[in-house]
């Protein structure tokens, strides 16, 4: 948080600069003044002018203090403009981004396991059934063919009520989330999120500017004592849960604490914002019904990712709110990108009403649940530990303390082996000493080789601190 | 922008009552000493407290002040949590939500012009040609296969030089345009838009809060003395431009005036983003070169529609920039949804490299100039006038001064008419004697049938007024 801090303290100076409020020569606030001006440490604002004048500028006058400089206005003689972003990078995406033969890293379903050859099938009926698919905007909404049947589906599987007009579809998760976000969140504002959670979801409430407040999940669940005493003292705006097999940690939140998390929310008039994407990957018994259904007051958010296990290059979510909000989130989706393209929620709604899905869906839990299997034979060592996860891709699993995680990181990623490191799940970036591998993108094969080589390097820097 | 700015000062006083940052029987600040710390006129906050006062959050003392009421706290005994959201209406939507028999308002283009059959079979064949496609997750920045095939287009077609790596794939313009403010513009940066524009970038703008300031477009194109004055003086973030066949004016910013904008970008270090949806539609000569094939220093970002003309349901855009700001909106892009769909993006390659491209354009082409002229023809009338455009979709048509235009819109939508008004396309909220309408949407007939009523109900408006 205070990397991000005196960053964000350049970027205002940058800014000033940028806009003619500070021209060169003119005298920068004192560091003393700043810092009480923005209620942050002295060093955070020495740190953030220390960069200003590392690229050059501004200077510094002895005794003086820091002064733009004349002649390096970052306005002034660079091949390109100076491009001062309000954006940070995606720490889950930049991972992604780099190739590895046992890939870790990924919580998504191995295009093996998905039924490719009857959805492109199923595709080609729905083109002749809608003729002017690739001519027609969808509604911003969605297509109300499709919000009618989650309707029915959500009562019928879930026993939660929501009306076509209370449910809206987005192009996954990650845009339902940001939509959320840009809707109810502004920079200042506090949000309370799982520790550990969804790292794009701390990136998502992080570039916004909001203050992040953390709830603990262990393997019990939720401390509904420290949740309460958050909302009370702090009334966050949302709170961000992942309540059912959860990810990273596939932990997921007993029934009983499940309605009083609701009336929490509803007594400190806090939004859930339930994010479900894990719900029909369970390995033994079906997890308890959302937060959301039992929501009487409107207080909770509900995202449903369908396309990850189904169809992920289709890109379909849904979320499910009540009024007022829902005509705030139309709004905000018209502006995002006008409306999910009509094509992908038809071609989703075919498949998923089939009787086809079941089919895929029972194969799939199987398959999965053979790989988790597979990853825990071959994990099994004394000094790793984990809560072996009931539903859900991924195994959260502890390392010896006298790991270093950097160091773990890069010996994997030079031996070609990628997972994500705890800390960018955690919003207080400390949890070190923990791992997310997940079991569902490579075959059973794959991961014991992949496994093997993880313990092989886990053993050497063992060997080294020894 | 007074509108504007009363609400967000009763927002900012809601979100302290909501943090229990004010509490029940405090004292708000005065409305003199919170003009002072905000900037503004003492009569905006006043707007704002009475604002609260009406809606039960806030009470009066007389001669005391204004108290955050002890019974009535947003925070207690509604039925539905108290969403203070962030985003405001999206004019342009509200319009289109109305059903109307005669569609002029919407500047999209008819489905029966729209190839269908050839589309839906091309679809058919990439179906078979990518079997993984449903289950595969696209780059973030978008397919590598569209990206070279783009690259070389833009350098064929427009002299543009662009790699691969210098294009990025969004589900449609309007994500572009919102991907790039976000990255780009935050509350009380300077923002540089035509006036009048496209009136969902008004609305992206104002919703992150920047300061519009406007650069008239007439049918001769920028006043570029205007422009370098607002550069030099308010050092804008971006500038807003879509100088090809514009929306909605169909204005065409002239050959001489391109170069010498992307100089003044360059001088004053200012970005301009082009919007360029409709330089394919041209009626008569190729429209000049976009404004980015004179860009040389990377001030130019590129927002280029291809399927709105060709398959609007797959919703393809593309944005050309340089790095450093590349990796800033891959960043946003992850955040915002990680990328668009694969699918989608296959379809349109597809498509769009068919031989049978150019033959449906030219088609096109043919069918809106003879749309136009039909609606043009129908218009005629001495208090009507207008510039007739050389290609786009739209007709910019001034109507006699006498007119108030609610009361138009109003009564058009009664006699089940719709068109954009003026006002809404304009940053500055004046243009009062204007209409945008659209001839792409409706056939000859219903254009003929339309302007007829149109111009009845403007004689009956002009009736009333003598």
């Amino acid at each position: 948080m205070k990397d991000h801090l005196f960053r964000q303290i350049g970027q205002t100076i940058t800014n000033r600069i940028e806009r003619g409020e500070l021209k060169p020569g003119d005298k920068l606030p004192s560091v003393r003044s700043l810092a009480l001006e923005l209620g942050v440490h002295r060093l955070t604002v020495f740190k953030a002018y220390q960069q200003l004048k590392h690229r050059g500028s501004v200077t510094v006058v002895d005794k003086s203090g820091y002064y733009v400089k004349e002649d390096a206005s970052p306005l002034v003689g660079l091949d390109y403009p100076v491009v001062s972003s309000y954006v940070h990078k995606s720490h889950l995406s930049e991972i992604h981004r780099i190739h590895a033969d046992y890939q870790f890293s990924q919580a998504v379903i191995d295009p093996d396991l998905l039924p490719n050859q009857y959805t492109s099938s199923s595709a080609k009926h729905v083109l002749d059934l809608y003729p002017k698919v690739f001519s027609t905007y969808a509604a911003v909404q969605g297509d109300s063919e499709l919000r009618d049947y989650l309707s029915h589906y959500f009562y019928q599987n879930q026993k939660q009520l929501a009306s076509p007009e209370e449910i809206l579809i987005a192009s996954g998760s990650q845009q339902a989330i940001d939509l959320i976000a840009r809707v109810l969140v502004r920079r200042g504002d506090t949000v309370l999120i799982e520790r550990p959670t969804y790292s794009a979801a701390i990136d998502v409430f992080h570039n916004i500017g909001a203050r992040l407040l953390t709830a603990d999940l262990t393997a019990e669940g939720y401390n509904l004592v420290q949740i309460e005493k958050l909302m009370k003292e702090y009334r966050p705006r949302l709170f961000y849960s992942n309540p059912t097999f959860q990810n990273p940690t596939g932990y997921t939140v007993p029934l009983e604490q499940r309605k009083q998390l609701v009336d929490l929310a509803e007594k400190y008039q806090v939004f859930l914002l339930e994010d479900d994407a894990f719900r029909d990957i369970y390995f033994a018994d079906k997890p308890p019904l959302p937060l959301s259904s039992y929501d009487v007051h409107g207080h909770c958010i509900y995202v449903r990712s369908f396309s990850k296990y189904i169809a992920p290059g289709l890109r379909i979510a849904a979320v499910v709110c009540r009024e007022p909000l829902m005509q705030q989130l139309l709004a905000a989706k018209s502006l995002m990108d006008n409306g999910t393209p009509l094509l992908n929620q038809k071609l989703f709604l075919h498949y998923f009403r089939s009787d086809r899905l079941q089919q895929h869906i029972e194969k799939l839990r199987t398959a999965l649940e053979i790989r988790k299997e597979v990853m825990e034979t071959s994990l099994a060592d004394q000094q790793l530990t984990w809560e072996s996860p009931s539903g859900g891709l991924n195994l959260w699993v502890r390392v010896p303390d006298a790991i270093n995680m950097d160091r773990l990181l890069a010996e994997c990623l030079t031996h070609s082996l990628s997972f994500v490191p705890g800390t960018i799940c955690d919003p207080l970036k400390k949890q070190e000493h923990w791992v997310r591998l997940s079991y569902s993108f490579m075959n059973e094969q794959k991961i014991k080789e992949g496994i093997t080589r993880f313990k092989d390097i886990l053993k050497k820097l063992n060997k080294e601190i020894i």
